[in-house]
Order: structure tokens, then sequence, then C-alpha cells
């Protein structure tokens, strides 16, 4: 193991070469890591460095927990995401997560598994990535783990945050006769990844300005974390999911947990500019609108009650576009409608 | 993507094999663990299956978070630990690390990345260990995440805990002159992997009695829930830290975050018994045992007017043994004593 100061100088590796986690120690890491991570809000009793964690709670709060990794191979590749992108995304995602529950996230834990051939260069600008989207979204580093990979880079982020009782958004909360809203536009990241796999983005050529905001969507998602907390403290949603798995998937798990069916209309579909044209190109941008994952829009339902309360939100959620794109129904089945025939909605899009 | 009915049942694969990961999809797997697991207590609002879970916090208390992952081929390997054996350990070094902080863990979050070959039936193995840990240690799992993995089985955890304001039992906090107590026997863990991976091991032989308890002890480690909540509750101890790299790592930790130095003496060591006939016949058990990790014993530090608290503390402890091994010093050294002569602290274990 070499000592914090050999490694933390990233001086050249034997061959000249950037340091690698192989030439380094975990102490080394864990201390280069700590000292690019800003100093702890007040409420933040221990931090990173004991064996645990110490936070002074939200009074009056309940807590919320979700966890989420992401795994090279899988939700990412080296190729299409620079580590920065990496480290953003990872707390991005949670911080969906918690946003599509009306709550609030506060802290975050970090668990790294680290490949021997990964410069530490890299888990410099990976965590540069992550205290990003942290600060955007006002959640501290507390704490975390790492260890070596035998296999891929992993970035597995727990996120814990706060919600009011009574204003928690359960995907169970839907009724027939609600109007589903989606935050956003969606397949765009799902066109942004398609792009990136072409021959001519591998080949250096840049993207026009649409796609480029598609690409932009993929690597560095924006979780909605005023709208979901706006949603829950104003109970303008009744039922609310995030869709890291694509719109069909969202619209169906709402569906399955709330005990409902859904009707979706093709026309409502708020599908971003750079999709539709992409996807326009080898087939139907609706369907591969509607399967694409990784947007991390919120899906809410809105009771009929609730319409004044939406306006409220809408006007807080500071610029961010809502569209009603159908209802939940009494009838068990989730249907597409589009040129007034109906049909099965897509499956969702599936990572596994 | 298979129904959850068609996976749940764990028929036979194609080839008359079991079903393996690669077979199923992420909702059959999700439903089948959620299966398994008992149902949340009250405090619990939202379990498993939404965004993310929310919890009743203790009242008066604060919250505590760690994360503490388990990867195939550098924390265990499939030879030498069952799929039970790894779920138990998985939910033990995260709660071992919430007592070392004096704190008592609450709930659990499960991250799992999943090899395609890995058997459906060995995932249920392996959540029935992690359950049975978890409800030694009165934690409910209530989230998690679960991936399909390129390389190695990843069992990543988070706990998070609850502890009464000033209670709480940092590294930092050891003085010049608190003694220093290890709970349990150190060595055993190290003694039953090293025992594993030898010849006799691999070809079927039986361990002794005293073997099998170290192998035991590797396989499945008791943290201290117990000990670490009394020490804090009582403020017995000062500064504290569980051993999961090995004695010697730990008295450096606590030594380096006190600033003290460490003089620990080689002849009061709980050495199991086990681990010292073991390293007796390669070796220096003294070392081996001060530099073996995994045994997720306690180390802390008492200050003089403690030594009461610590009497009521070992009492309320049921039996759990804690040995003085040594003190903290204002000499900044960490040194071991042994036959009159000091020596350098050997270095702790090094998974990395």
């Amino acid at each position: 193991m070499n000592s914090p100061a050999d490694v933390g100088r990233d001086k050249p590796g034997p061959y000249g070469s950037p340091t690698l986690v192989a030439d380094a120690g975990e102490r080394a890491i864990v201390d280069r890591i700590r000292a690019r991570i800003p100093a702890a809000p007040a409420e933040v009793l221990v931090g990173i460095g004991d064996d645990a964690a110490v936070v002074r709670p939200d009074r009056g709060a309940l807590q919320v927990f979700t966890t989420d990794a992401l795994v090279e191979g899988i939700h990412f590749d080296r190729r299409y995401s620079s580590p920065a992108d990496i480290g953003y995304k990872a707390i991005a995602v949670n911080v969906s997560d918690v946003a599509a529950m009306g709550a609030t996230p506060r802290v975050a834990l970090l668990s790294l598994m680290l490949p021997d051939l990964l410069a530490l260069s890299a888990i410099d600008s990976l965590v540069d990535g992550l205290l990003e989207m942290a600060a955007e979204a006002r959640v501290a580093v507390v704490g975390g783990n790492i260890t070596r990979s035998p296999g891929p880079l992993v970035v597995d982020v727990s996120i814990a945050g706060s919600v009011r009782p009574r204003k928690i958004l359960r995907r169970s909360a839907g009724s027939p006769g609600d109007a589903l809203y989606v935050s956003g536009t969606i397949g765009a990241a799902a066109a942004g990844l398609a792009w990136l796999q072409t021959d001519e983005a591998r080949t250096g050529d840049a993207p026009d300005a649409a796609m480029d905001a598609c690409v932009r969507r993929y690597q560095r998602p924006e979780p909605r974390t005023r709208l979901g907390a706006v949603l829950g403290r104003t109970r303008a949603a009744a039922a609310c999911i995030d869709l890291s798995d694509g719109l069909a998937d969202g619209v169906s798990r709402i569906a399955a947990e709330s005990r409902t069916g859904a009707a979706i209309l093709a026309d409502a579909l708020p599908i971003h500019p750079g999709a539709r044209d992409w996807f326009s190109r080898s087939g139907d941008p609706v369907t591969a609108s509607l399967e694409g994952g990784d947007d991390y829009e919120l899906l809410f339902s809105v009771p009929k009650r609730s319409r004044g309360q939406l306006r409220g939100a809408i006007r807080e959620a500071r610029g961010l576009a809502v569209t009603r794109i159908g209802e939940l129904t009494s009838d068990p089945a989730v249907r597409l409608v589009r040129d007034g025939r109906e049909e099965p909605l897509p499956r969702g899009f599936v990572h596994f």
C-alpha cells in the first residue's frame, strides 16, 4: 500500500502512464475523495471517516431511503459517458427516486467498486461530477465505501431524504378518473444513446443542436427535484413515479399498483423534438419514446378535485412544462389511443 | 422477460438445469425476493416496491448511515461461503459499523448485482441468510435495487440506524491514558479463511472443533450489536471502532483519529484458541491475529473516570468477554510490547 502522500499527487505510474487504482491503496483513495468533498452542513454531526455518518433529522419529518447503482456494461459505457457524467448521473437517478415520493433529498452514501486499471484522475472526475449534481440537489455526501472490483466499475449511491407526514406520493395512490401528467419531454435520452452508438458518433461527427440536447439528457439527466417536492407539499398529485425505465413502464406500474387501467393519447405525448426527428428515420417515434428509458421525468396522477393545486404547483415549478397525456381508468387494460384506435401500450425499457 | 409466475416456481431451465438470472426478468426476481421478506414493522410506512421507502424515525434520535459491499473475488469466494453465508455477512458487516458508533440499526437497503449464470435458488438462499442476520439485529429490509452484473456477484447493503444525542462513539474521542479493550477473540476469521484455502479443506476433510469455530466466524461473523449500543448508552467507552480490517488496523485508526499513540500488550491479546493453534504451525500467532481481518469485534477506549460505567456495560453485554489489551499514549508511536520489548504494531489487513 502506498502512503496517501505518494498517491495524492497523481504522479505518473511506473511506465509514465497515469496512476491507477492498482498503484494506490484504499486509504489513499479515500483521502483523495475526501479532499474533494466540501465541508458538510451543520446537521451532519459525523461525516466521512468514521464507522458511520451521524445526521440530525428534519424535525417532524419522515425518513425516505432509496438506492440505485450504475454498473459499467449494463447502465453505462465509458465510450459514451465521461467519468464526470457517470458520477453526475449516479446521484441524479437517486434524487429522481426521492422526488417521485414527494420528498426532499438530504444526504448520500457513495459505494464505489473500482477496477484496477482505472486512473485515479478518472475517480477525481467522477467525484467532481457527482458533487456537481449533489450541490444542485442540495445533497451532502456523508459517507460511503470503496473496494476494488475484479470486473466493472460500479457507482452505487444511497440517498436519505425527508418528507412531511401525509405528503408522500405513492405509486398506489391513483384512482380511475385521475388525469395523468408527465413533466418535460420524453424520448430524448433514448435517442441520445442511440446516436452515440452510431458509426457517425464513433468517427467523431458532432450532433446537430437537437441531438446534442438528447445526448446531454442521456449523459446528465435532470431529476425533477423541485417539482416532486412541490407535488407532495401541495397535494396536487395522488400517485407519482419517475421515468427511469420509460413512460410505458411508468404508466403500467402506476396502473398495476393503483389497481386501475390507463389510456394514453399518442397525440398528447411531449416527445422531444430531437427524439421525434431521430426515431422517425427508422420507425415509429411514439413507440420508441414510450419505451425509451433514462428520461427521469415525473409521471403523476391528478384527481379532479386537485386541479386547483396543480395550477399552483405548476407555477412553483418555475417553467418546467407538465403535459396531460391521458387518464387512469376503471377498465384494467393499459392502452394507447392513436388515430382514434386503441392498442396495447408498448412494454417499458428493460435494462435487465 | 418471463412473468413472475414462470420464474417464481424455480422450474428447471431449458436444459434441465436450475433457472438462472439470465432466464428471468428484473421484476420476477424482485417479486421473488419480496415474497421472502417478512412484513415490515409498523414504523415502515412504505416498504419495498415504490420509488423509495418511507420510515418513521425514532423520536429525539439522530440518524446513523453506513454502507458496505461484499464483492465476489475481493471479499468472498463462492467455494468458501455459501449464498446464505454471503447474505448473512453482508448485513453483519453493516450492523457492526452501526454498533461501533454506539447506535442501533433499524432499516436496510439491499443492492444486488447478479451475474447471468447465478441460479435463482442461490438468490433465495442469499436472501434467507441476509434475513436471518437482519432478524437477529432487528433490522427491517425496506428497499433496494437489483441489476445484472457483467462480472462478480455483489451484495451492497446500506443501513440506517439511530442514536441518542451525546451517545455517539467516534473514533476520534480517545485520549492518552485511556485503556484499550477488545470484545470477544481475535484471529479466528483469518485462521478460518486460511484453513478453507488449504488442500485438506478442498479435498473435503472436516476441520477439528476449534478450526470449525474459526471457519464459522469467517463465514458468519457476529456483530456486537448489543455491546455497541450499551457502550454508547452508558458512556463507558470514548472512542470505538469495529475490527473489519483487523486489530492492528483498528488500533492505528483510533490512535490516528484521536491524535494519540498506543501501546498494545502481546500477552494480553485474546487470540482465539483455534487461531493460536493454526498460526503457530506456520509462524507467529500474535502478528497473524493482529493483522487478520474479518473479526468484527469492537475495539474501544475507556477513560479512567468511566471504569464504573464499563463494569455496568459488561454486565449488560450478557457474557461477551471484553479484554484490556493496552492503552492510548501521548507518545505518538503505535507499539506492540512483547517479552518486555517494544516493536512497531504490524500493519492491518488489506482487502484492497
